[in-house]
């Protein structure tokens, strides 16, 4: 008995991503309502209600963080870099206009000051109106928020940051240059001796020769660097990773200076991150370790 | 300027993944040609070729396993157990029509012999003809390939095997007995002192619950178990978990009894697992520890 294939099957109200990025596979979500849906001097941004995913962002037809998983990433791209550092006192954030990264940077312990460059003013009161618990990020006193361009922001910060982290959409459109050289040469000019860098790079299953650039702009610049990653179902391959680069020759990327107990997780209010999930998200797939051995500098 | 949304926009020769078990996002690849799609006596049977995931093998609606990732899910359903074992010699596979999980079991050194049991004969067939790549594990001579239930085969095969591996479908049809009591007790019956037990068991982003509840019927017939998992992009939330069951008291999961070099991964042609993958499998973020310590027995 031939069986009727349900092919194109994708049912009225449900939103998918159209991305060059990753051809051939692709994922949708269920949408309850359009909240918002507006382009603003650099990108298209959408606001949806969703029936499984909560409150749903998204930039140029793509998906930056849903309510339901947003956490692993925020948690991921904020306490990887801030544990690895003695003493991360300032921070900088590029990008991270729906507040979740400065919200996780925040809750660190020993972080004093946080400034927060981001080039599209619309995102963060779109995130203010409909993502409240992303946008709580800009309640912090820790934090001073600065709307313009990051690369010219840190040409006139020099020697000042214990930790930058780049919390960027993909390398198409508008984000494009924070994944080249001169970027990571910036980044390290701002930083103080010893200073750590955390960029969004990537994901080993769609793109295995993107994250190998990308770690190489950051070997260029950083004597010590390396990739780790988090579960992130509804980022494309299910995963998101991070290229982490440090001045501190001393640094052992899977060993964090900052151990979490249990109650410092409770009292943070972790849900993803914690000091053994941090070793293990440096912990790569035999395919990936052998390609980057290959094809990155030592 | 309101922009029009992209909504409803999967296009021509896309096939989607439509699951009661994870409602509200879901999963399409894109199909190049349909090579086979016939209904069984069990289950209606789908093979593709696609643009960017290889061959994939689709069993009622759902995706069994792609070209492209496939090795993540072998590899781990494969190693986890026998590398926890001190001496894994003769090992049954319940399921696994594809021959993928043999394939993988038969590169163990210390396997011997190995017995599956697979209720499905067309499941076979299909895999010989159109996916060669997994069914290649058919021909390892230390493979007896029966055709029938597992559930059968264990009544008649008592204190038998070190490991038994359940590669089963999800718990919705032909597979759902094999998430039940009874399923577990007739394992643990099957098994030789020390013997352990490894079944794929959902994953902790689509239903936390199911994952509770899977692992306490494991618990309730073995003294030592545990929830690992394996990045594998085309199964919903990018992931899939598995229980581990052991009669050994002293098994610490995370530390493989036999541990393999970067010589062994070579000759063994192995692209997902290692010896340091396997300890990361067992490191669980913080929301998914604390669900399972709190719902699931000591």
């Amino acid at each position: 008995m031939k069986k009727q294939l349900k092919m194109n099957s994708l049912k009225k109200n449900w939103f998918t991503e159209d991305c060059e990025m990753w051809p051939g596979g692709t994922f949708s979500v269920e949408v309850k309502e359009v909240l918002y849906s507006e382009q603003s001097d650099y990108q298209e941004i959408t606001v949806f209600d969703t029936t499984k995913f909560g409150k749903v962002l998204v930039l140029d037809g793509i998906i930056q963080c849903t309510e339901k998983d947003e956490f692993a990433y925020q948690e991921s791209i904020a306490f990887l870099p801030l544990c690895l550092h003695k003493n991360p006192e300032k921070v900088l954030i590029v990008g991270g206009g729906d507040g979740g990264v400065a919200r996780e940077v925040a809750k660190h312990p020993q972080v004093k000051e946080i400034l927060q460059v981001e080039i599209d003013e619309k995102v963060i009161e779109v995130s203010k109106k409909y993502l409240p618990f992303l946008a709580v990020g800009f309640e912090s006193p820790k934090l001073k928020l600065h709307i313009g361009d990051g690369f010219e922001f840190m040409l006139n910060h020099k020697n000042e940051f214990d930790v930058i982290i780049t919390d960027s959409s993909d390398p198409v459109g508008p984000a494009v240059s924070l994944f080249r050289d001169h970027y990571f040469q910036l980044m390290k000019s701002a930083l103080k001796p010893n200073g750590i860098i955390c960029s969004q790079a990537g994901t080993v299953w769609n793109d295995l020769d993107l994250v190998s650039n990308i770690l190489n702009i950051c070997k260029k610049q950083f004597p010590k660097a390396a990739y780790a990653y988090a579960s992130v179902p509804t980022y494309p391959s299910g995963q998101i990773g991070f290229v982490i680069g440090s001045l501190d020759n001393d640094i052992v990327f899977d060993k964090p200076e900052r151990v979490f107990t249990e109650e410092d997780e409770k009292e943070m209010k972790l849900r993803y991150y914690s000091s053994e999930i941090h070793k293990a998200a440096f912990v790569l797939p035999t395919f990936v370790r052998q390609h980057l051995a290959k094809n990155t500098a030592e």
